[in-house]
């Protein structure tokens, strides 16, 4: 798949420095003690050398939701039946769910991508049938994916961020797969190389026993594919991951390659962004993490990766849900950044500092 | 002074617990899982039972700058020097403060409001003159106010909540004035029975020589009043205050006893909040906290009053900038309450749990 091997070796896009250093001048001129906004400054800094721009601007955001079933679900570990991805497709496409309102509210660009649904899905306005399978396979008993289905499923990610690319000024992938945190807790315990136990929660409402369940569900998949875990990111995600996990990695590294500046959320996306980063490890530069989940695993991702997210609400609903929540604080950042006075416009003493 | 206590005796509206049971009922028919929006379902259920309401809206907010300088600046307890609260009234009139920025995209009403800058300030557009004197005293040498000054200044903050009562559906109260967190250092000293060393911090900017110099005057304070300060905390805001926290308190227990939901700011915001709490202690109902901000002190006071804010972002600015940048969070939540389909509406299963 030629296609596929070319996208992969492209570049990460390498981060103006010039921009960076002309938003850290300007954030000492504005009229307040400096470093007074915390976190706001740096969030403009960033947005400004990620757009090369001396006014950052996040007018157009791009929101997507990856949908697909995981084959796992033959072993019990969810709260909700696996009915209910199709369902929430619906749901997303009618207007009804969280990320469809805070899209609306965001005047965000909403696409909702049916990458493997378990079953095939009527016609519905609003959703993206690019279907890949029925689901996964169950990887306790074989792989997840196929290596086609793998590189396939990255490449709906790359096709959805160039869909939009001319317009796009912050890309958000969201997901939505009954099981998928399993998944997502069995690539992290590999890619970190530490044990699902520090990693393993609730997911969507699993009580103690279900954990538990879940966490010896995760140790019998990673027990039965050790040869293959040993293996590149790549190899790891065809084993153990989603198609919509693999969307979500292919879509931030197409981000990454073609400068623009992405919006992480949970758990889930997180994953994602572990496995972008481990198959082009620059990629990182391109994002920002918007909030920590109640997931327990969240902490433990966001920690290896040295990021620091803005918000910490306990949300732990996916779909984008947390991301689409914290798009208000850096759009305040860069408002601020391009809009407020400067110490000599306003004149205004420094200070004796 | 019959009006001040007249106004001081009424009592604190009472909570709707109907609502606030309806909107829980509703939380759980939401699709998603239950809790998983985390704090958003929380401040939706909260604004829907302050406001009564099962459609609770934050479109019209009110934001109102109280701007004043202090006596206890003969000290040098500031990076800054005191012309600065002058300069920055007239920058948030103009537009380019940070509150200036934020207000406007909120489509909020902003009030600016001198309530007593060292100088008298030539007339400006949009600024109210309602300066008590000038500048509070020196409270290392005199009470900081007259006891007519504090009633006066609480009065200001009263009248603005009604002055736009009817549009008002969240309040939020910001301060700007060189040396107050010398100020609210002191007061919270003495509301919290804690030793100053636990809250002082570097304000506006001190280095640790002018943190240690701020601690020293805030001691000199608190031995030079004693008598006074044991007694009600209407006696210690008034010989430790700034004419702009006591507006401040002012217009929170006016929005308690009305109605009106309020959003804590800062540092200096969470004192007038204390304060409040001393008057009249059930006002903190009406209260929700914004942001935890970088002042050492912010914590312990929050902590005082079992405050848990929504934002963690390391703002130290004041003017209700930490405040303003939470509101589209409480916006969202409300919309997420009202906008989101139920579990019937999308026909989908809430799970074996």
């Amino acid at each position: 798949m030629n296609n596929f091997a070319e996208w992969l070796k492209q570049p990460i896009k390498a981060v103006d420095k010039t921009h960076e250093q002309k938003a850290l001048a300007r954030q000492q001129q504005l009229t307040k003690p400096p470093g007074s906004l915390g976190q706001l400054e740096n969030l403009a800094v960033k947005i400004a050398s990620l757009q090369a721009s001396e006014i950052p601007d996040l007018t157009h955001v791009h929101i997507t939701v990856y949908a697909a079933d995981h084959g796992v679900m033959a072993e019990g570990v969810s709260a909700f039946p696996q009915s209910v991805t199709a369902a929430m497709v619906r749901n997303f496409a009618n207007g009804g769910a969280a990320i469809s309102v805070l899209a609306q509210e965001l005047m965000a660009k909403l696409d909702v991508i049916n990458v493997g649904t378990v079953e095939a899905l009527e016609e519905i306005l609003g959703v993206l049938d690019k279907r890949i399978d029925a689901g996964t396979a169950n990887f306790c008993q074989s792989s997840a994916m196929t290596e086609q289905q793998c590189q396939q499923a990255l490449l709906i990610g790359r096709d959805n961020v160039f869909s939009d690319i001319e317009n796009t000024q912050l890309y958000i992938a969201g997901e939505m797969g009954i099981g998928n945190t399993t998944a997502a807790t069995a690539l992290a315990s590999v890619l970190l190389a530490c044990d699902p136990t520090d990693l393993v929660g609730p997911g969507t409402g699993l009580d103690q026993q279900g954990v538990q369940h879940k966490l010896n569900v995760i140790r019998r998949a990673l027990e039965q594919h050790t040869t293959q875990l040993d293996k590149d990111a790549l190899t790891v995600l065809q084993t153990l991951g989603g198609f919509e996990i693999a969307a979500m990695a292919g879509a931030y590294l197409t981000c990454a390659k073609q400068g623009i500046p992405v919006l992480i959320d949970g758990f889930i996306s997180t994953v994602a962004a572990l496995i972008a980063e481990k198959i082009q490890a620059s990629c990182k530069d391109w994002f920002i993490y918007s909030h920590q989940s109640a997931e327990p695993g969240h902490q433990v991702v966001l920690g290896a990766l040295n990021a620091e997210p803005l918000l910490k609400l306990d949300m732990r609903l996916g779909e984008g849900s947390g991301a689409a929540v914290a798009v208000p604080l850096l759009r305040q950042a860069c408002l601020l950044h391009n809009g407020m006075a400067t110490f000599e416009q306003a004149n205004i003493s420094k200070g004796d500092k």
